[in-house]
């Protein structure tokens, strides 16, 4: 095991109706600025509960934050919050509110809403972050963690460039995770939010092996558990308490350090993935589905033992010589986005060898040539990797 | 899965040497009361570190804290924290001493050292506590969890009283965990510390299933992972780092309320077993191995779908009929403790009929009348438990 530095401190209130103890994790004082993006919490009434739950507290509600959340945006909730005298940020949503609502929370303490000082902040990663307003979320859509972690990512569609950030100051104080309110969500948003927790644990888990027991049993619950629910909660009819409890509760663990905590970590998916979203518009989650099968493929020498371990452990795997368990590994990994309804090649998007040379000019201008937990994916790894995914 | 509420603040820092990072971790300013038990952290050197690390902050050591903490005990304590001045507790030991001083925290707030008023915040269970002074841990012991939650175990010796509290504000700040603290612990206490982190998990898991797959996942893997490095760690020869360190960090996790979030929860085994050790003087990780054999065998039919489970996914059980599979998981349970070197039966302490029938008079004494997940263990099931035990 690694040495490792872990604390998480956001209190996580769980269960079919939470939303309605908001007023008591609030002081009675608070004034209240709600963050949410489209108007889909408005029309499916959780805005109407939160605001029924915050009681007498003064709020107002900022509406527009958009799916890769933008500096742009996030200054006009700065200089709402600050002319408006609020003292309490409430994100209403999934990863992008919450992302958004942690810059804000940053940047609303700084003088004016000066956006060039705030993405100063995002530029260094967050470390220039000194002090935050008090923060809270009542998720609606269970994918990227953020509603128990301390990062999130911004982008500057001025300068095109989209950056992560994190600070010890901005973990959320508490998150309220109502499962049925997932209930209203697309199917696409349902199956991405499957394959997005499922590849953030995969880029904590499928790395080498430091003996580190618990880390590799707790990430394979969560993908073993990712697995079973993964096709029902896509299928059509009424959903399943159980089953998106298991859902929310397994994407919020499975990035709020917990796991990640004592072992490598590799991220090239994500990185590399970050640069189709950016050149296509291809959802995250796509992204992720379209290159984690290719990366398995690509760097089975460097990821050896714990490729083998991962079909023995979350798929059953044990027949056959080492090579063909994990090409039989990566052949479930794949069918199982596929059965979701998740494409894994970039041939779905009518894309190729020119989607290829684009991402990887785009990862070689963004400084992305040492990925990995090897940090040895370069810009000719990262071409072969993509090369598989076509 | 049902509702929940879970938080935990604690700051972990974990790895060999850490305690070097104490004065990171502690104000410049602070003035710090070192609680310790017995001898061994000096003699062994770890309090030099931790006065190393403490650097110019003024200090004092207050040694003698009991393995079952006591009231009087710990008032000493509070009165040379309130007379000395200090601010700041840090628990260097495992969980008596980290326990002792979750009280200490409390009762240094209440105005003089009022042993009384003190007791009574225990009384309540902690729900009194208004004010905690800050608390940090240096864990020497792994067995209890105590370095990463909330709670504690404090006996009143002239009442003959031994109750738990918990409280929000006692959370540990921070704990160090250096695995190699662990390399001059004796067998014994080793193996005490496998077999408590193992039935803590139990008691958790083993109940009745309500859908929570990451619980049981997390919970079954904190249990492989005992199984695997527990008789490795007894074993005479030297230390192993991975698994001293997966040893550690399982002990933490098992009763941080992470794997009890959202489940029901049992406890009749720790109850039972508490009036052992005030009985006998059996060092309690002991007492539970002798009743938690029973306490499966006749809860078989409660606990029937959980004991399947355990039956495959911890011991790979898989053949024969119901019974005989969960007849199997319970034999393995035993044979497991017993090859840690701790006996599983009443008769190893030259205990029998005479000592269920005073087992069973303590509960009622105490009012443990209703125990277990389903609070259906009265006296008369308790007897046949213990029955079971001889």
């Amino acid at each position: 095991m690694q040495n490792f530095d872990f604390s998480n401190p956001t209190r996580i209130v769980f269960g079919e109706g939470v939303i309605a103890k908001l007023g008591k994790l609030l002081p009675e004082t608070a004034q209240v600025l709600i963050v949410v993006g489209g108007s889909s919490a408005e029309k499916n009434g959780t805005l109407a509960e939160v605001r029924a739950a915050l009681g007498a507290r003064r709020h107002a509600t900022f509406a527009g934050i958009e799916p890769n959340p933008t500096l742009e945006t996030s200054m006009r909730a700065v200089a709402q919050f600050q002319q408006g005298g609020f003292d309490f940020l409430l994100a209403v949503g999934g990863g992008s509110v919450i992302d958004a609502v942690k810059f804000i929370a940053a940047a609303v303490r700084l003088p004016g809403a000066d956006a060039a000082a705030a993405w100063e902040l995002v530029r260094k990663g967050g470390r220039g972050v000194a002090q935050a307003a008090p923060l809270g979320v009542v998720l609606t859509l269970p994918a990227t963690g953020s509603e128990m972690n301390n990062g999130g990512v911004l982008t500057n569609a001025a300068e095109g460039a989209k950056l992560p950030f994190s600070s010890r100051l901005l973990f959320p104080q508490f998150a309220l995770l109502d499962p049925t309110k997932t209930y209203t969500l697309p199917t696409r948003q349902l199956a991405n939010g499957v394959v997005d927790a499922f590849v953030h644990t995969m880029e904590q888990y499928l790395t080498y092996p430091v003996d580190a027991r618990v880390q590799d049993r707790f990430a394979e619950g969560l993908l073993q558990t990712l697995i079973e629910i993964g096709p029902r909660v896509v299928a059509s009819g009424t959903p399943d308490y159980a089953d998106r409890a298991n859902l929310v509760w397994s994407a919020t663990l499975a990035l709020n350090g917990l796991i990640g905590a004592g072992v490598p970590q590799d991220w090239a998916t994500h990185m590399i993935g970050h640069e189709l979203t950016a050149l296509y518009g291809i959802d995250h989650a796509r992204t992720l589905a379209v290159v984690l099968p290719a990366m398995m493929d690509a760097r089975r020498e460097q990821k050896h033992a714990k490729l083998l371990q991962y079909a023995e452990r979350v798929w059953g795997i044990t027949e056959g010589s080492e090579e063909g368990r994990i090409n039989a590994a990566i052949t479930q990994t794949r069918n199982f986005f596929e059965g979701l309804g998740v494409p894994t090649r970039l041939s779905a998007y009518d894309l190729g060898a020119e989607a290829v040379d684009a991402a990887v000019a785009q990862l070689e201008k963004h400084g992305m040539v040492a990925l990995s937990e090897h940090r040895d994916i370069d810009a000719a790894k990262a071409r072969e990797i993509l090369g598989l995914a076509i």
